[in-house]
C-alpha cells in the first residue's frame, strides 16, 4: 500500500483534499448515509511499511486544516504549534492525516450537504450522530489512503474523545493514543452548556427549522451560543488576567449597553468571527454527538471494560485550570486504563488559560507529546 | 417615629405594599427619576426606640415577597427558610422588610414603569442604574417608614452586594451587616456571563428594541439568558448528583433534539418559567447594575477604603461549592474588613448545591445569622 504513498501524482495526497465514498454507511442511530463525503488534509509520506501514520482529530469547531493556512479566515492551522517541521508530529516523520468530522460544515458530511434521496440539504433530516460514527468516518477514510494501523490518534477535547474512542472501537488499528484536555463522557454540566447553545440557535427565526439559506443563517442565536460557550473554554483566573474590569476604549462608566468592558467586546467578536466560519446546524449535530458520547454507557458503566485486553499504548494530558474537562475526568480514564492493565502515562500541566489551554503555546505539552511518540514509535 | 408602626390602621405596614415618592431622585448616572415608585412589604412591628428593623435584600430575580406567598407563581418566599416565625429573622422580634430594587419588575420603578414625561413605558429609555441607586431607593423607603437605623441590613447574592453598599454609603444607618454568597465586584466571568445573556434578549426579534408589548415579550430570548444563568447558579457536583446523565421519560438516547436528558429538561423548564414571571428589560437593567458593581473604585481600588472608620459589624457567608461568587470573593471582602478594622466574621460553609445554596434548606446559616443578630442586636 505504501507505494501509492510515494506516488506524486496520487491525488488522495495533500491539502484540502475531499473524497466521496460510496455507501451506505451505517450509523450508531441505525439509520444510514447512501454516501460518504470527506474533507481532509494530509502531510508528509507514509513510509514503506505504513507504520507511520498519525490520525490527529479536531475539537468541537475544529477543522481539517491543522497545520495549514484556514481557507477562510487566513489564520494558520489550529494546531501549526504541534504539527508541522521539527515539531513532536512532523510531516518529515510521519505521515499525518487530519479529517473534518462526520456533521461538520468543512467538507465532510453533514447537515448542509446534499441529501442524494431529495436533492436538497439534508438540514435537520440529517441523522443524528456519534463520537464512534466519526471515528468510523475516519477509518473509512484510512482504508482510502492505505492506512492499516495506526502510529497515533491524537486529540484535544472532541478530539480527544474520537482518539480514546479509536482505541475502544478498533484496538488492532491503533498503537498509541494521546487525549489531551478531554473526558470519556458528557457531564451534565457540559451537557447543560450545550442545550443553552443549541436552544439559541433554534429560538432564532432565522434558523427555520433548520431550512435557512446559506447566506441567511440563525446568526444572532449561533453568535449566542458561541459566547457561552467560550466562557466554558476559559478559566475564571486567565479572564481576569487578560480583562478583569477593564473598559474598552472609555475611562468611565457609559451607563449603556454598549461593550464597555473589555471582556464584552472580546465575547461579541468572538460570537461575530464564528458565524463566519461555522454552520448552525453543524453546531447543533456536533454538540449533541458530545451530550451523547460516554464511554463506559455499552460496558455497564464500567468504563475499564471499553479498554479490556487493549494492547494500545495511552498518554492522558490534562490542564490544571480547564474546569470544562476537569482534571477529575482525566484520572478517571487513566485509573479505567489501569484497571484495564493498559499502559498509560498521565500528566496534568498548569496553565492559567483553562480548557483552550491545549490550542495555546504549550511547550510541556509539546515535550510530553514528543516524548510518548518518540518512545512508542 | 415608633408610634406610626404601633398604629394598625397605618397602611404603609403589611404585604405588598406600593408606594410612590415624589422625586427628583438623583442617580449614579447623574440622571434622575421624576418620581419613585416602590414596591414593598413589612413583617412583624418596629419597636419603642425603633431599634430592631431589619431590611432583607433580594437577589438578581427575587422580588420583595421574602416570606410571603408569590402572587403570581403561588410559591411560598424567597427566604421562607430563614424569615418567618422562629426563624432567625423573626417578625415576632423583628420589624422586617424587603423591597423590590429599582429597576424591578414587581412594583419598583423600572424599564416597565410609565415614565410621567411621555404617559409610555420608560423601556431602555429608562436610566441605567447602579447597586448604590438600588440601595438609596431603600434608604428613601425606611425614611418614608420612620426607620432611622437599621439593626441589620441582609442579603444574599445581589442582596448581600446591596448590604455591603449599604455598609459603605449609609455607614450611619445599619449597625449590622449580614452578606450571603456575594462579591464585592463583579468578575470579568460574572460579566462575561450577563453579557450572554443580554446579548441572546437582544438578539430575540421580539424584543424590539425593548418597546415590546407586555403581552408580547422576547419569551425565546429571556429563557435562554435564564438557562445560561442557572447553570451558574447551580455546582458541576450538584448537577451530577440531581441529573448526571440521566435520561428524561426514556430508556435508550432517541437520537433527536428533544430534551433527552433530564438536565435538558429541566433548564429548559427554567427558562420557560422564569419567562412568567420576569421582564426581559429589567433583566437587561439589573444584570447590568451587577457589572457596575465594583466596591473598591471609588477609591482607588482599595476595597478597605469603602469601609474606614466603620462601626457596623459584618458576617460574610460564602459556600464552598459556589463559583458565580466563590469564597475567595468573601475572603477578599473579609481582608479588607479587618484593614478597615472592622468587626468581621467569616464562616465558608459546606454545600455541593452551588450558589443556589444560599436559598435552600441551610441550617448552618440560619444558626450563623441567628447567632450574629442576637449578640449584635
Amino acid at each position: 500500500m505504501a507505494t501509492h504513498a510515494l506516488d506524486p501524482t496520487d491525488t488522495r495526497f495533500g491539502l484540502d483534499r475531499r473524497v466521496m465514498l460510496p455507501g451506505p454507511f451505517a450509523l450508531a442511530s441505525g439509520q444510514s448515509l447512501a454516501a460518504l463525503e470527506i474533507g481532509y488534509e494530509t502531510y508528509g509520506t507514509l513510509n514503506a511499511d505504513a507504520s507511520n501514520a498519525i490520525l490527529v482529530c479536531h475539537a468541537l469547531t475544529g477543522d481539517q486544516h491543522v497545520a495549514s493556512v484556514h481557507p477562510r479566515t487566513g489564520k494558520p492551522g489550529w494546531w501549526a504549534r504541534l504539527v508541522g517541521p521539527g515539531l513532536p508530529i512532523d510531516p518529515a516523520r510521519h505521515f499525518i492525516v487530519c479529517a473534518n468530522v462526520l456533521g461538520g460544515c468543512s467538507g465532510t458530511s453533514g447537515p448542509g450537504s446534499i441529501d442524494p434521496a431529495t436533492g436538497r440539504r439534508y438540514a435537520m433530516a440529517f441523522p443524528v450522530i456519534t463520537i464512534r460514527d466519526m471515528v468510523n468516518v475516519q477509518a473509512r477514510l484510512l482504508d482510502h489512503l492505505g492506512v492499516g494501523v495506526l502510529q497515533a490518534v491524537v486529540g484535544g477535547s472532541m478530539g480527544g474523545m474520537q482518539a480514546l474512542d479509536w482505541a475502544a472501537a478498533h484496538p488492532a488499528r491503533v498503537r498509541n493514543v494521546i487525549a489531551v484536555a478531554s473526558a470519556a463522557r458528557h457531564s451534565a454540566q457540559n451537557i447543560a452548556f450545550h442545550e443553552v447553545g443549541r436552544q439559541a440557535i433554534m429560538a432564532d427565526p432565522m434558523w427555520q427549522g433548520g431550512d435557512y439559506a446559506e447566506d441567511k443563517p440563525p446568526a444572532a442565536g449561533l453568535a449566542v451560543a458561541r459566547m457561552a460557550a467560550h466562557i466554558t473554554y476559559l478559566s475564571e483566573e486567565g479572564l481576569t488576567a487578560k480583562f478583569g474590569r477593564r473598559l474598552q476604549n472609555r475611562d468611565t462608566l457609559g451607563f449603556g449597553f454598549d461593550a464597555e468592558f473589555q471582556v464584552e467586546s472580546y465575547l461579541r467578536h468572538q460570537g461575530l468571527a464564528f458565524v463566519e466560519r461555522f454552520d448552525a446546524n453543524s453546531y447543533l449535530y456536533i454538540t449533541r454527538a458530545l451530550d451523547y458520547f460516554d464511554l463506559a454507557a455499552a460496558h455497564g458503566g464500567q468504563l475499564a471494560a471499553a479498554f479490556a485486553g487493549t494492547k494500545t499504548r495511552f498518554a492522558i494530558i490534562s490542564f490544571n485550570s480547564d474546569w470544562l474537562y476537569p482534571t477529575a475526568e482525566s484520572r478517571r480514564i487513566v485509573r479505567a486504563l489501569n484497571a484495564a492493565g493498559a499502559a498509560v502515562s498521565f500528566v496534568e500541566l498548569e496553565s492559567p488559560f483553562g480548557h483552550d489551554a491545549f490550542l495555546l503555546e504549550a511547550p510541556e505539552m509539546n515535550r510530553v507529546v514528543d516524548g510518548f511518540l518518540r518512545a512508542g514509535a
